[in-house]
């Protein structure tokens, strides 16, 4: 490993290569402490690293804004490498409506290089100061919009990464249709770093919007979430952009102190919906998302609702949803992240429940989520670190007869390996393995994640 | 040869295996004469035929609807695998918005399932009535609302294929977010039948339209196009769904007999485009896209309009767009689908032209297309047989120093084979061999379509 460090010292130069680590801040998730961080300035620079490493058979773990949940980045005792100094906005093509940037770029500042210029890049998640543009893709960032926009596959239209071996793979074509052979760019986004290491991407913006409204709805039963979803969808006519759903659980949790959040409406219910539209004529789109409103409560779908009059308000409504922070305020938690049919909520959210409080009376279950896109946010207070494996099994277990995903946009990483089965069949992983060593035969990348070696 | 085909025969027994075959229709591209032609009746026979061909090294060319344009589905000698009995719609699942059908089924029998039941498939081209929704899925199609709605690609939520040595890998999720491990249908998608055969699939829906409007626009100037799109896209608030422009060249064509069509505006303009909205408010939206429309005109971006009243006005004027077969009147041509950057067309169009005209005077170019996604339909009229490839390299030539691609939707099959380096990077190309090589190593999917055997 010396002569490897030393090698890379020389081609990365001074400041690209350190050893002297104490610890590394890995937010929600653990980071490991590598042997050394490489921090490379360009895509030249990150293809001698994979060169040298791949000669020498070294693991490389990438390294982004280290903002993921499934310790996807634990790079202990390897080597991490830090796209922190690739981040720079490259180009905002205006006419073309396209932004080109660094993988290390953070998210807050590629969507305000689009502002900039009158566009709008259209993810958005709670980590959007820190995570970066790479990381999005190596996941496949979902978030709070994708309701409308999709996941971050659905606006990456170029994209180059770095194979194991050191290879270039620039497919930084910025048209929206190309159909010239395999869709490479597809292979490295959401693979979490084991296939590729993204160096910089180009990606599509959309018109920014000229109005947004923000209304938080009071719902009684969990079957008028559905309906009320169709209904929107059917009355706004394509300018719904958001439907988050939280459980009476989440909303008591960020509306009481320490939280900021003051409760938005006057009773209390058991579900609360934010909803947004993003539209081209405020006043216009007011009135619409009234009128849908109205019907809502003719239809009996919704119980009570507040619209936001105000830039201040329409934040506020936001800040609730935003201030996941509350759930860690009680203790250790474990968050997951799945996703089902909204048909099979209803009755795997109560079983669950159910179950966890059998097994441990007085468990705390939070539930908050992009209801829109079938994905559940729930957070279980940990009552023992030896609770946390039997807990995951009730968690993922009850999604088996219900179709569901163990992971709807956080990803696997190593946290979620072993239940990796429950949500994709024997055929899937075995095709997985056959691309990861096609592409990466010295199992150098991010090894480990997402499943073991062979 | 003879004992693979009894093997066959038994696997799939009566009408199973056709043999006696005179001529293939095959649309607009060659289909070739196969030896047989296998007619499976479910995954499992899919799956019996590739398991005895993988076993002898027969190749299978897989064979939708036969309405692809680069003899992609050629099976010249070859085994032909049709998908035409496997052609039903599985299920339409309102409260998930979700279809789920065979591949062999139609585009047009898809759609109007959506339809019965409220719901909007919303892949729309030409070959409606005849193309396959696994053909749609193997050539990522494109089509009309591409602007609005995205390609094939972002409505396939779950998708099942057959991989050369016959196992069945079913990603089936009809989940929209699920983050576990490769997303393993993204390599079927715009595969072109190289690496599995696509048996079914799982689409998204959304809410059917309840409102339709269309026009017409005159432009006299090409900068005029992509600021009008731009003021639309800003205006129109996602309304927007088709920005389709057609040269005078292909407006000529279609509005003079023998075509049914009739001249949309009074005077003759260089350019017309044809605006769809989608919404859900008739009222509202018409006055929005009238709005928008005399916004245009205070700003210099319009000519002239119309703007359809009836359904029966709304058909006429799509029915311009569709008429493409009377580009194939005045005798043999060449059909491309080129996209680059709309920055980049005019000066494209134009050069293509001079060329054109230097080397072979009086040649007929005929331009239209989907402009909103940097894509254009070329037709040329054929000199003469020889001419063939050298306005191919003409046409593709020019795209070179644009960035452009030689293919926005209709693939590489085999006609555009040989110009592949032109859009594709030596790395790039060299990382779909080895995806073909580690997925189909003895090279039976349809092989040597997109490339050839290294």
């Amino acid at each position: 490993m010396d002569q490897l460090i030393s090698e890379l010292t020389a081609a990365l130069g001074a400041g690209g290569v350190i050893t002297d680590i104490d610890s590394v801040a890995g937010g929600w998730s653990r980071v490991g402490k590598p042997c050394a961080i490489l921090r490379p300035r360009s895509t030249n620079e990150v293809s001698a690293v994979l060169r040298l490493a791949h000669a020498a058979g070294a693991p490389i773990v990438p390294w982004g804004g280290k903002t993921g949940l499934v310790d996807g980045a634990n790079a202990e005792g390897q080597l991490a490498l830090s796209l922190e100094l690739m981040n720079r906005v490259e180009a905002v093509d205006v006419e073309a409506s396209t932004l080109t940037v660094q993988a290390g770029c953070p998210l807050q500042t590629a969507c305000e290089a689009a502002e900039a210029r009158h566009l709008f890049l259209p993810l958005d998640l709670g980590s959007r100061g820190s995570a970066t543009i790479g990381g999005n893709i190596s996941t496949n960032a979902g978030g709070n919009r994708v309701l409308r926009y999709g996941m971050v596959r659905e606006m990456v239209l170029g994209l180059e990464a770095v194979l194991a071996d050191g290879t270039v793979v620039s497919a930084m074509s910025p048209l929206i249709k190309n159909n010239t052979g395999y869709d490479l760019k597809q292979l490295f986004i959401g693979a979490e770093g084991t296939l590729g290491v993204v160096t910089r991407a180009t990606l599509r913006l959309r018109p920014q919007p000229l109005s947004q409204d923000v209304a938080v709805l009071g719902v009684e039963r969990f079957e008028q979430l559905p309906r009320l979803l169709r209904h929107l969808e059917a009355r706004l006519g394509g300018a719904l952009s958001a439907f988050e759903v939280m459980w009476a659980s989440f909303h008591d949790l960020v509306t009481t102190a320490p939280a900021k959040g003051r409760p938005p409406l006057d009773g209390r219910y058991p579900y609360y919906v934010l909803v947004e539209t993003l539209g081209a004529d405020p006043a216009a789109d007011r009135a619409r998302l009234e009128a849908a409103l109205e019907a809502g409560f003719a239809e009996d779908l919704i119980a009570d609702a507040a619209l936001a009059g105000s830039e201040a308000q329409r934040q506020a409504l936001w800040a609730l949803r935003d201030d996941v922070a509350q759930v860690a305020r009680n203790g250790p938690i474990i968050t997951f992240d799945v996703s089902l049919a909204i048909s099979a909520m209803e009755s795997y959210v109560a079983e669950l429940e159910a179950v966890l409080q059998t097994k441990w009376p007085g468990i705390n279950l939070v539930v908050f989520g992009h209801l829109g896109d079938g994905n559940l946010h729930l957070i279980v207070g940990l009552p023992g670190a030896e609770a946390r494996h039997p807990i995951e099994e009730v968690v993922y277990g009850l999604l088996r007869t219900r179709d569901g995903s163990i992971s709807a946009e956080h990803g696997i990483g190593l946290q979620k390996r072993e239940f990796l089965p429950l949500s994709r069949s024997p055929a899937e992983i075995a095709v997985m393995r056959t691309l990861k060593a096609a592409l990466d035969p010295k199992n150098i990348l991010n090894p480990g994640k997402i499943f073991a070696a062979a």
